[in-house]
């Protein structure tokens, strides 16, 4: 078995954390921020160092190729993303994006022989926290082989005049054109350029740690349904309305709040749904709300708990506290399993390096469930404290994430020995 | 008794709801936007025109002096404010600047004789929407004769450094330079300068109509308390964090609003309570939310019913859905009640006239409140449809707004005849 140098990859994780440090142990890099570009340029004069040509798509996905004895077979990739979320952790997406990076060192540095080239890629804008959508630029160059109803969300044009949520003068497509990364539409990841896809990440939740495990071996992304739930009542003026007068659309919504948990929790108890979004109309302190928007999310591996969850939601009461109830689906998507070979490499690679290990559903979404219907994907998992992320708070052990690239090395190697 | 001119009025309202028109029937007028720029140049224009001396203070507050006999005796000020809350009515605030208008106007057509200045005024900021806090400019001129608890809240250097709420890099200081309406300190209403000052308004509320009154005569602005109250939890990912291990901000919130309506409703049934503002952190649609802040300010006439609200609060349990909540008092106010002698000048003009009226308590918070701190003070009411204030769907009657008028025309002119 081969394995990587834990104290480059120390020294990886230590740099990339500077790029968009918030100084509260977390980041913010929003995708083509100052703080990505900082880190892109990085990208590029490591792997230029030890030999990779780096090219980039329309998108400004960008590709660090390590040619192999037979360039002309298509590549394995090993891809994640250097986007954030807001006040972010350190380790969701990037560490993916320096596992491919040392991995490939490895190789160059220990004369590791290998047929196929090497590719560690980033994927743009994974996150979607400045411009929707989420998974971005995955949904674009895989958009001919997704389902039509997941494809849909990714309209080319549509998608490169999203606006910034910070700067309602700033699209994508202008963030595009300013990063000076962005390349031609041929250089895009496709069937005839990948042979596989690799992403290596963090587990985002508290599974593996506490079951104790090195690796989780991710068999499928599960699936998924997005709602926005609409409250409408009426705005009246807060000291002059008596109570009995009222349509109070937040006092609406806390109530429809509390019923969805309340139905939603007789479900299977592997159910996670969420309301994470929500916005109030005027949300002024002296006017009583006439309007809240709030979203629902919820994933399960097994549709028939997603179709439960979705006839609760449509079957919800029409008012709550004498405000009007609308539902409207945001998007949804089924379980999407990886490819069963990879993942046999990825257990095989787990079992020889010695690893805890068990099999795991993503609950995230990630790039390589898109990609996972263009080519061969999978994924790997290592632990995350506490089962923390999308915080400042998010961490996995440094010596976690060796283990984790550990497995990714030698997974892309056996990929590597098959035809 | 004396009568303003129901035609005039009708053309006063029709051109003042140009300024700020939504064209959904409202107005969105915020304090020295360009709308309230141009409402101010009209007042100038038409003050102008019938002979009155307009001076602005350093506040932008603006006044037409109309002058009496006595140029050497206090003013009788009418004031109200022009600004407005997003999406507000054609009403609130501007009614009271329209009457006082009409009723210079009035004068001076029908050649009143009169001792006493007298002032039509507009107040800066009374709403607050772009700038905090509401009632700005009121609390600025009136400060040194504020409660201390009140007046700390308006330390002019800070007021000036309010942020605008849409464009942070605009402080009110930066909005009164640009407006060409600020003028000279020493211009301040002042007790010296004012005898009495009379205010014009809308209920805003449903209590008039119900009781098919077409005035209400105000004996004070009732006691408030406003409140925030944060729950806090911990951001996880929203697809990977099984439901057991979550603290979910939001979720807590709903459970917090629930329980503070359950125990408030329990109080005096004229208690009015609202929770009009929130905030979600980070507010995205797959984190699990951290942060939740939301407003809860209410109001009664009895300090006492106040004071069993505010301990509801107080002792509100400290955890929802395993997240800490805290409870921080934004401030509160006594009830004021208005000057005596003024009041029954209203109420004989009122009842002179023969409309109809009964004596009501103002829910709201008007500048005249501030006031009455300073100066003799009082307040007219006329009815709201439906009692639907701060939002588009605000009216009164044309018919309702000429009586409101003509109450205020009456009740100046006999306060005129005292010395």
């Amino acid at each position: 078995m081969y394995n990587c140098c834990q104290e480059r990859v120390e020294e990886k994780i230590n740099v990339m954390k500077k790029f968009g440090d918030t100084g509260n142990g977390g980041i913010t890099r929003y995708t083509l921020s100052p703080a990505d570009l900082e880190l892109r340029q990085e990208f590029v004069k490591r792997m230029t160092a030890i030999g990779c040509k780096v090219v980039t798509d329309d998108f400004a996905n960008m590709y660090a190729i390590l040619q192999g004895a037979q360039p002309e077979l298509p590549a394995i990739v090993m891809a994640s993303h250097s986007d954030s979320v807001r006040n972010g952790g350190n380790y969701d997406g990037i560490l993916g994006v320096i596992g491919a990076m040392e991995v490939l060192e490895t190789v160059v540095k220990d004369k590791i022989p290998h047929m196929h080239n090497l590719i560690a890629m980033i994927w743009t804008n994974e996150e979607g926290s400045l411009y929707t959508p989420v998974m971005m630029s995955s949904g674009i160059i895989c958009n001919d082989y997704l389902p039509d109803t997941v494809a849909k969300n990714f309209q080319e044009q549509q998608v490169l005049q999203s606006v910034s949520r910070l700067d309602p003068t700033q699209t994508f497509a202008m963030a595009l054109e300013n990063s000076n990364f962005k390349g031609k539409r041929g250089n895009r990841l496709s069937p005839q350029k990948g042979k596989a896809m690799f992403e290596l990440h963090i587990e985002q939740g508290p599974i593996l740690e506490s079951a104790k495990k090195d690796i989780g071996v991710v068999d499928c992304v599960m699936g998924m349904a997005s709602y926005r739930i609409q409250i409408t009542g009426q705005s009246d003026h807060a000291g002059t309305t008596p109570m009995p007068f009222r349509q109070d659309a937040l006092y609406g919504a806390a109530q429809a709040i509390i019923y969805l948990h309340t139905q939603l929790d007789t479900l299977d108890s592997n159910l996670v749904y969420t309301t994470g979004h929500i916005t109030c109309h005027p949300n002024i302190t002296t006017v009583i709300p006439d309007f809240v928007d709030f979203s629902l999310e919820m994933r399960h591996v097994d549709p028939t708990v997603i179709a439960e969850a979705v006839s609760i939601i449509k079957n919800m009461p029409t008012e709550f506290a004498k405000c009007q109830v609308s539902v409207e689906e945001a998007w949804a998507r089924e379980t999407v399993y990886f490819d069963k070979k990879l993942v046999a490499n990825i257990q095989e690679a787990t079992d020889q390096l010695g690893y805890s290990n068990q099999s795991i559903h993503s609950g995230a979404g990630h790039d390589a469930q898109f990609c996972a219907y263009m080519i061969p994907t999978a994924m790997i998992f290592v632990p995350s404290d506490g089962g923390h992320s999308h915080c400042e708070l998010e961490h996995t052990s440094l010596k976690q994430c060796t283990q984790g690239i550990n497995v990714l090395l030698n997974a892309v190697l056996s990929c590597d020995k098959e035809e």
